[in-house]
């Protein structure tokens, strides 16, 4: 087989073989490699010249082994039986005993081979796979083992919500619910109106409203809705959620008793499809800067709603471009010429039969990057008439003698209270963005369980989910959703039992969770995607929509990074109010005092604890969120009063300190986020789920932790040797974690036609 | 107008008004701010009772002023002539003296009224500012003010590619070439089919070919191309690249004379589409793992090219659903039982007229997320036989007596060799990217430029670009497209003059700045689709498509993940041949000495300059990343070492260290971009291009730092007072930069046509 004459007349220099099949294997011989193998050659003083001289040639490019002799080298070597792994030079040796069994290798032999290995930057040992069958390592025998029981987990994230979440799930099921390929814009909008007529008339959309407008007066229900539809197709969520929940809700929290009557049974049942009409082109964020004008004329006893300028035309309003009949319309409040602040009132844009009313006139907003099965348009209204009694007038009213009236003295105030009662809007929609985050990290975590990819030299390809990078790309994003799925039902909770004291605080969290929420579904899908590779990228796969469809959820119901200044305003305020009547100085050199002197894991040996029982700690996680979140916000006052005080204008102040403002929204979001998260793992009951969430509960601690090290660094909270050790904690727990990772994902328990995903299907 | 009986009884309660008012205006009184007001009012010995009473009634939400009070209030004191911003007292005091010009305000009540704005925590200037109209801020008054000459700033950027580059511009900028709706996926692939052709007739499709195909021989063009052609569609871009890239180049460096001659001209003139079939559905990323067979057959001089099981079949092949009548083939070649690995065959798929040839079979990969202009689709071959001359033959070939042929001894060093020489690709898809990171920032910078949102009290709205946030998320981004224009520019230049020995060396530079450059891609777009708000989700603004077609270039030609592996594992090599037969111990405790000790500027003083002159200065950026660099290389060689020698398995060692690998790619990747945007500032002529340029890199080497601080305050390299003073520089870059940003788009001259965002047209 070999037809080397040299080997033939000499099998001893069979011991070369290995080696010499090793390097020739994945790259050209470098100058460094051919002396370092000349010296090896040079040592062993058993070789005759002419041997010598043949294994140098063999070192040469032009004269080395041609593909077809490379080849039969190695199955010559892989013709030994390896039971054992060994290294090049052992190999070599029971190459040459196969030949002759007489032949003696001296051990100064094996010594020179496995220097010149070494030297080589050879992996021995590792080399011989090449000519073993099968390579078992650590990474290739890791795989899926969960320990706790799915069905559990479910009921555990559905608490009280199971049945209702059931219901949602088999309307959603149905095959009229089928996922389709639109062809255009029309085909699409319609079926999406369709879906929603069919959840109406199953009384889903009427679901918050009271019992007379066919409701069952559940606000939490209607969240919950929102959410599991949220598995499905999101232009059918959000156009729900427009229908039912901004215009429906705006009714009944901005109107008053005879707008319910007159209204919420026909919105509920869908007859009667709407819009909210806040946006305008000139003002998204800025709403207090709204232009749209509603002039009382006490005369006729009407108010004529009117865009003064191109700018003040109403924009992407949802519903509006082809189904909306009517909107609830933000529009400044004008009496006698005196301007009353921005009040609410309803405006008819089209008929029963679609035709638009007078004065009213509508653009299609076109094709948009997602959420094409949603209607948005753009309004100009005309000096459009409508009776007085449709402004809604729950906090503001022009009274029998065209007085303007209201509880509320301030104008601004007034229309922060107003919007203060539509926040549901702001739980809503980080509740659909989660269910979309849940059903991306199903798609991709199944992929990755399925999807071999290399392995071990002669070993069989591994999961993908096994590689430890593939793990940090998801890991850590399901265990962030499973924290947020905490969090959220926190917000909703706290909403629904808020008192009016409460309302601030209840906004600002929800702004603040908003955000981060949606950012965090922005990320995760961009994440699932790049992890399903080319089949990420096939609309078939679901990622495209999922990803396309929530990526305005960052923008809409509040930009986030408008609402995370928000938050940060919220943060300072209730820090002045905590410390009642003391002077703000005061108060700024008691908490700087205080972080820098009362912080007891602050201390020497905590900053450079390392001990893995104390990294996986609840107690050691809360108090790192805790004192961030403290020393940012007062860090940040005092870089604000230090600002002023150097006689800055205090715009230009709140402008330099934009940056470290979202860092004090982003470190009380991630406390309060931590904080519900230990607290339901410390609430389940069942021991193998409460495992499973605890582990899940210590990954987005400490990834958290590590993506904020570099503060913690600066400040002093930790040293670098126990950052080091917080990113070693949390590769070993993406790595635990994974074991349990298609458990978790089934234990959202998604329809599997809604996944839909051919990527995705259980075999 | 004021009908207080009090108040005219006695004006000087008027002091009380601005006061009041500003209590009154935002917020409800909490009843600590109403006992601070109780005590101030208590203090006031010349009120008498009654007066005392009505202003403590005031204070009370069921007494205190009706909306129309309110309003009333604001409009008296705005009668007062503010020439000069005042506190509240003084406004006040002011007030009183229009009432009453002998009443006299004691300095006393000054103090106790500003004493109570203090401990109420009003900043009372800036209260002022509601009554005065106009506030000019810093922030106001920040706007464009450009520092260079733009055209020369253009001229920098193209170089000597200036005048093709005018000559692409001036076609995408034909009528032909304007954007359209499309309907449906056959209209949108024909259309980008047309514009191919389009592109072909006038000599595009051939320019990197030899003159005897119609083409310039110019490589480089080829390039400029490609990266010009990205300023319009991306389809067309990815089509166009398919076509005359993959299909073209790989019958032209894969080829012999023959197959030039054969093919060459009818490739580049578009009249034989063609497809580039690698990718199988069971092996993207791990290419080696390649399952179709390319059997010889002597007798015949055939091979039989077969598609044995299917995942076996080639996936997302660019050209395959629609239009490709040949393809380039990758197989497994099979001569007498024995398998030379994987090479390149050319293989028909349609005739003229577009039938299947007989055993293909061919499927459609349907919508994906973008690119929908590119008629992807799967290929099965059942037993096609192809003529022995249409093997691809440069690197290995089938002789006369039917045995194989190759310079290279090792079928996977000749794959690798081949694979090589088609690394172009590598460098045309972050060029093309890079150019849709261009046209994006464009869009978002002029949005941001025209698009005004709050300000501050009294005062105008603002420009979004003047928020420090929004600098923070266009500036970084504007800074690093410079920087990778000219290491794109680098890395063009280095594969173009190419040696042998360099080969690898610019592989793993063009692999990782491909993922660098196209992970910069999706995160710029995402932020400046989120940084245009709900204008930015309408697709007329083309950031839907940009995105979208976008996204998927970080899976194709490599997965950007695995991209970053090869990266590192190449820079391991690297630096095992640096040090030349050293032997690999010494080598490690060689690196950790150095890096532990020889570098300067790790010494006390360093680590913690705050000096702005050291934080600007190249010298110091570059040792950092240098640094970075060499620490992170020299680390992860350690601990893959470490792992080895304590027995585990190369292959989990390396699975271990894949994040820290990763580190490893990235911190070389960053120093060439910086050393090459360094070495382009300091070429440069022009003055002001020049200083701008400056700027620029010093943002990109500071917001690298600051990006990677967690790193080098773990390493002591830095301390928390000089991170905390690089983010204040960032800061301050950002905001100077802001007034370069329009010209510094102006600057990669888009053709407006090309822009075509309405949110972002010139006015």
């Amino acid at each position: 087989m070999l037809h080397s004459e040299e080997l033939q007349k000499n099998p001893k220099l069979y011991i070369f073989l290995p080696l010499y099949y090793t390097l020739w294997m994945d790259s050209v011989l470098t100058p460094t490699e051919i002396s370092e193998m000349q010296k090896l050659i040079d040592r062993q003083l058993w070789l005759s010249k002419p041997e010598k001289m043949w294994l140098l040639d063999k070192l040469d490019p032009s004269k080395g082994p041609d593909p077809k002799e490379l080849k039969s080298w190695k199955k010559k070597i892989k013709s030994i039986e390896l039971n054992h792994l060994h290294g090049l030079s052992h190999i070599g040796a029971a190459l040459v005993k196969q030949q002759d069994e007489d032949i003696i290798i001296e051990e100064s032999i094996h010594r020179d081979l496995q220097e010149a290995e070494e030297a080589l930057g050879l992996l021995s040992r590792e080399a011989g796979y090449t000519f073993k069958s099968g390579h078992q390592t650590i990474t290739t025998e890791h795989n899926e083992d969960r320990s706790f029981n799915t069905q559990k987990m479910t009921e555990v994230l559905d608490g009280d919500q199971a049945n209702l979440i059931k219901k949602v799930k088999a309307v959603i099921s149905d095959p009229t619910f089928a996922y389709r390929e639109f062809d255009n814009l029309p085909d699409q909008r319609e079926q999406v109106l369709q879906w929603c007529q069919d959840l109406a008339k199953q009384g889903f959309g009427a679901w918050a409203f009271p019992e007379y407008a066919k409701g069952k007066n559940d606000m939490k229900g209607y969240f919950t809705i929102m959410e599991t539809l949220s598995y499905h197709d999101l232009s059918l969520v959000i156009k729900f959620g427009v229908q039912f929940g901004l215009w429906g809700m705006s009714v009944y929290f901005l109107g008053s008793e005879k707008h319910h009557q007159k209204y919420l049974k026909d919105i509920g049942s869908l007859k009667l499809p709407g819009c909210f009409a806040m946006t305008e082109t000139g003002h998204g964020s800025n709403v207090r800067g709204l232009e749209t004008t509603a002039t009382y004329d006490h005369t006729q006893k009407t108010f004529t709603i009117h865009t003064p300028n191109p700018d003040a035309r109403k924009e992407y309003i949802g519903n509006a471009a082809v189904h909306g009949q009517k909107a609830t319309v933000f529009a400044k409040l004008i009496i006698d010429g005196e301007d009353y602040g921005v009040n609410a009132f309803v405006v008819p844009l089209r008929s029963e039969d679609g035709k638009l009313v007078e004065g009213v006139r509508i653009e299609d907003c076109g094709r948009k990057m997602g959420l094409n099965g949603v209607d948005n348009g753009v309004i100009y209204f005309d000096n459009v008439i409508i009776p007085k009694e449709d402004m809604l007038d729950k906090f503001a009213a022009v009274n029998g003698q065209g007085e303007f009236e209201s509880p509320i003295n301030s104008d601004n105030r007034r229309f922060f209270t107003m919007l203060g009662t539509l926040v549901g809007g702001r739980i809503g929609i980080p509740r659909s963005a989660l269910s979309a985050s849940k059903t991306g990290l199903t798609i991709a975590i199944r992929h990755a369980e399925k999807r071999k990819q290399f392995g071990p030299e002669g070993g069989e390809e591994v999961p993908i989910l096994n590689y430890r990078l593939h793990q940090r790309r998801l890991m850590p994003p399901l265990a962030t959703s499973y924290a947020l799925h905490f969090a959220l039902r926190y917000l909703t909770q706290r909403f629904l039992d808020r008192k009016e004291e409460e309302a601030q605080e209840i906004e600002a969290l929800a702004a603040g969770l908003k955000a981060y929420s949606t950012w965090f579904t922005t990320a995760t899908l961009q994440e699932c995607r790049e992890a399903c590779g080319g089949k990420g990228y096939l609309s078939e796969n679901r990622i495209d929509d999922l990803k396309n469809d929530t990526d305005v959820y960052t923008t809409f119901e509040g930009d986030n990074v408008v609402l995370m200044q928000l938050v940060a305003k919220n943060r300072l305020t209730e820090f002045k109010q905590e410390f009642g009547n003391m002077n703000m100085f005061t108060i700024f050199n008691f908490i700087t005092a205080q972080a820098k002197t009362s912080i007891v894991e602050k201390n020497p040996i905590t900053v450079r604890n390392t001990d893995s029982a104390h990294l996986l700690d609840f107690g050691f996680h809360l108090n790192a969120f805790v004192y961030r979140e403290k020393a940012i916000l007062s860090s940040a006052a005092q870089r604000l009063k230090k600002h002023i005080d150097e006689g800055m204008d205090s715009f230009d102040a709140t402008n330099v300190a934009q940056h470290h403002l979202q860092n004090v929204a982003q470190a009380y979001i991630e406390r309060v986020v931590l904080e519900q998260f230990q607290k339901a793992v410390e609430e389940t009951t069942d021991e193998g789920c409460k495992s499973a969430l605890k582990q899940l509960c210590q990954l987005y601690a400490l990834f958290t932790l590590e993506k904020n090290r570099g503060w913690y660094l600066e400040q002093g909270y930790m040293e670098g040797v126990k950052t080091k050790a917080i990113r070693k904690e949390v590769n070993q727990l993406c790595w635990e974690v994974r074991k349990n990772a298609m458990a978790l994902t089934n234990a959202f328990d998604i329809p599997e036609n809604c996944i839909a995903a051919p990527i995705a299907m259980k075999d």
